[in-house]
């Protein structure tokens, strides 16, 4: 009996997954369209995500046009740390609102900019809601996706929710500034990053101190600039 | 047409919860029976859920007879980690096998436990998948559940993650030596804590070092004597 009610949930999960999954391909559509790059930044709660994409925005903003797409359950505490510098566009989404969703869906996105002009700006991040599982089933359309971990949270989380590390394009390993305070085996923590995706660029950061941070944020601008320059050709 | 298929969806999500109330009843009522108490521990990962369950059973065993049952989507990680110390029984359910779910449903507790005599037990520790959002929807039957919360995540876990919060009977605010080493204000999150839910006793401990688990397991104790004693009458 519990097999069968099991077989039934899937197949209703996979038929949301498929409906996501079309929406999804018309975001990417559109992003092609108009040369702009979108990063799907994802993590558990608290790995410091947005301390890191304050930052990011912070050293990016003279350069590259950016808006955002904050995606909190409940609150607007993100939003609101992320537009202390006026200058960026901040969408928050309250899931709460959708259902209590888990994660964003694509066509939560789309509902989310749908007051903004994207033609305007060259990167759109969206800082999914803090959770290593859900968000890794719902393709959004974007370019790349990041996953922020935090040395603060034990090595094994890769091998332990394995498809959010496979689904990603890089990771960023943060708060290294903890490290001399914990038993933290930073070396096992890349290796098991490794063992779930082979060769996946790791970046490791401090948010809060700024350290590491260079490589990342070179990174970003180099990955906006390279669709910039494929959607003028 | 969003809202149509938003409604859809949440249906559906609703029907899921209805039949995992219905199976939580069960696993209620044969707890109850057996005079067994079933506390269902749920975090963000890595905030340090199977290092206090370890120190805890430790202290626990000689007086109460436990049995673990550990969530993960993948790997027995926590689940050798747990056995380390062979006289506690420690089931491990990888989600994986159960189409990669983000928390633990009422009848993969059932399946879960089947192997075991629970007449035999007075304790059930359940250590759910580390998310702070899913595994706060689906009851398993258990007696309390409690949240565990790391100060390396920032104070407004509470604020953010609210039906957490709601449905956790205490919260284990961990890694508390860690401390002197972070910018966080735990007066803060423990106002938060109390904002979503109101009187929720807050342990505040390092499972790392034991400061502070001597309140968190002479609690824990006290509530599985008093089931035992209801039992008996």
């Amino acid at each position: 009996m519990h097999q069968e009610r099991r077989k039934k949930e899937i197949k209703v999960v996979r038929k949301v997954l498929d409906v996501n999954e079309a929406m999804a391909e018309e975001n990417r559509r559109q992003y092609a369209e108009l040369g702009l790059y979108v990063l799907n930044v994802m993590s558990s709660p608290g790995a410091g995500k947005t301390t890191l994409l304050q930052k990011t925005i912070a050293s990016l903003k003279a350069k590259i046009k950016v808006a955002v797409v904050v995606g909190d359950i409940c609150t607007t505490r993100d939003a609101d740390r992320l537009s202390l510098d006026h200058s960026v566009p901040v969408v928050q989404i309250c899931t709460d609102e959708f259902g209590g969703d888990c994660h964003l869906a694509a066509h939560v996105i789309k509902e989310a900019t749908s007051g903004l002009d994207l033609s305007e700006f060259d990167l759109l991040i969206v800082e999914n809601v803090g959770n290593l599982v859900c968000p890794a089933e719902f393709d959004i359309g974007a370019d790349k996706s990041a996953v922020v971990l935090s040395v603060a949270e034990g090595e094994d989380k890769p091998i332990k929710y394995p498809l959010m590390f496979r689904v990603c394009d890089v990771a960023v390993l943060n708060k290294v500034d903890l490290l001399p305070h914990l038993e933290y085996d930073k070396d096992q923590a890349v290796n098991f990053i490794h063992e779930v995706h082979a060769d996946m660029p790791v970046f490791e950061t401090s948010a809060r101190t700024g350290q590491g941070l260079e490589d990342w944020i070179d990174w970003l601008v180099r990955e906006v600039e390279a669709k910039k320059k494929a959607g003028n050709n």
